[in-house]
């Protein structure tokens, strides 16, 4: 144990063990770095299994966020875990509207969760938009309905809220629709898997490909 | 599904799901409801048998609360957790430095982890101090060297970094110790797991103890 290692060295050999520990198991490229660094975040190896691409999830993904995409979180948590520096970099930003007056105002109005208005307003924004919802399934079947609707069409959902209640249910609307999505199926997720998933695009493209 | 069901009902029907899987297991008070947040956070059912309590953490650590404590946290992730209206209701705050100009400067001239000085620098503070780690093993190192060293005296210590170097060992360091702790015990934890913890000692003292 060596208090002098810098992050950089422990994240390398803790991607190492990682890979070791998944043996031969074999994911595409760029979806590999994704499940990964969400294993690295939680130490949890379901993660291998229960993450889900539509095809060319990342491909996607990753060119929303090099058109300057607006990433738009459910939690504060997902906002200050994702690598905003480098969405700035990218000419994007992130977002989270759930401390919105204006939605909380109105979420109590009308009786409705915030995370449900907070989409609504979201999706009102203009250029590529990704979603990471982490927490909230209010929020993620809010936004299925706003695609369906035809009031939104975002470049990429990621969908890995957490829990107990309609939550494998509001993962499930999105398996096998039309809309790019990385989906956590099952109760687990959180606000660290989203914002880990965020960062998985993030340095495949500003530290491998250049960007 | 439906998306009336406002946050609060949510959380009741989990707990009570949580509760129902959990079966014959039983927790002492205290323990059994920051056992509970934990699993709902990360719907990870592994910290009903990794969290490990010393005598009286839970008393201790609300003690220290209600005493108007400063949570010290190593990510902005942890921070963004925690129910800082709350805490402040109590007469606390909430601290991360690992953004900190000073602490940063300090680091790099030195060689060692942010994480590393940002403990250093915390423990110079004054009152009661909880320490929440989610994430840096260097930050538990550090910290249990202080506290060797008489340069602190936590209240408590909220020990669950996540990941596969040195984390376990980190938190072994201070299972069977003198310092009262909760520790995730293995590679599991996160910053959404030390907010967890920090939640459910403010809701006892808030929602059910009238603090």
């Amino acid at each position: 144990m060596n208090g002098r290692m810098q992050p950089a060295e422990i994240e390398k050999r803790s991607f190492a063990i990682i890979t070791k520990e998944l043996g031969a198991r074999t994911f595409p490229a760029g979806v590999e770095e994704v499940v990964k660094r969400v294993i690295h975040t939680s130490a949890d190896f379901d993660y291998a299994d229960n993450l889900c691409f539509s095809p060319a999830a990342v491909k996607k993904g990753k060119a929303a966020l090099t058109a300057g995409a607006t990433v738009v979180t459910d939690t504060n948590m997902a906002l200050a875990g994702i690598n905003k520096g480098m969405l700035a970099g990218l000419g994007g930003r992130a977002v989270c509207l759930m401390a919105d007056e204006a939605v909380a105002r109105e979420a109590k109005a009308r009786g409705v969760t915030r995370a449900t208005v907070s989409m609504e307003h979201a999706a009102r924004m203009e250029g590529p938009l990704v979603f990471a919802i982490g927490n909230a399934p209010t929020a993620l079947i809010r936004l299925h309905e706003l695609i369906e609707e035809g009031a939104v069409s975002p470049a990429l959902v990621i969908g890995v809220p957490v829990g107990f209640v309609n939550v494998v249910e509001s993962k499930e609307r999105f398996i096998g629709g039309d809309t790019p999505y990385i989906i956590a199926r099952g109760r687990k997720g959180g606000s660290n898997v989203a914002a880990a998933i965020v960062n998985a695009l993030l340095y495949q493209l500003v530290e491998r490909e250049g960007f």
